[in-house]
């Protein structure tokens, strides 16, 4: 685990909090990306070594969507940089935490990503990620 | 506003957290430190550039007892560094962001620190911290 790479925020509206956020941080989000994968349209502000995610859901029923209903918006999940997200997975396994997907998938920002299951990590949903290419792959 | 100086996370039992995200980190926290006038316990890990603050109640009637029980355990703020946190406030105050309190206040880790209110802020809470001493002050 090497840094904070970003913190995702569950928003209603992407635009509305995209114009709060550029207030708030003092710059301009960086870049848009959809994710069809995970039903959500992301936007990433830049802040020094970190990024700010926004995430709105597409879906009703998807993970977000489910997020806002439950808890209202806020800071959705952290994720951690790492160099080898096939070692800290099995790592963390090996540690007692649950793993919400068995192998890598494709995030946004061109990452290689897995999850934590926040059950498993004091209420936190930590996700992992790696600049692709995955190694030993 | 620098980077993510440190990520807020409330936990029901400081040992047991401490633990669980020595396994989750790689690291044992580097301090501990208890804050009375917020009512906490709290401790610190390093990652990378980033911190990663545990935080306890040492009240039921505080802060934290109350998210606690109202959200449960999981991330409750985050920090960001800031090189002249009365700047920024009048900045953010302009902006019609809503401040938590008026002047900075010391904090856990030698920092002065003030905070923005959730509901101004997409349901995040915001913390700015600036290593003591105060400029202009």
């Amino acid at each position: 685990m090497k840094k904070i790479e970003h913190l995702g925020i569950a928003v209603k509206n992407l635009d509305a909090s995209n114009a709060l956020f550029e207030k708030l941080l003092g710059v301009a989000p960086y870049k848009q990306e959809a994710v069809a994968s995970e039903s959500v349209r992301t936007s990433f502000f830049q802040n020094g070594p970190n990024k700010i995610e926004l995430v709105e859901s597409t879906d009703p029923n998807g993970p977000i969507a489910k997020f806002l209903e439950k808890k209202g918006e806020g800071i959705h999940h952290v994720a951690f940089e790492v160099d080898d997200i096939l070692a800290e997975m099995a790592r963390l396994k090996q540690e007692g935490f649950t793993l919400l997907n068995e192998k890598p998938k494709k995030g946004a920002d061109n990452k290689w990503v897995a999850f934590v299951h926040p059950k498993s990590a004091n209420g936190v949903l930590v996700e992992l990620c790696q600049e692709a290419p995955l190694q030993n792959n």
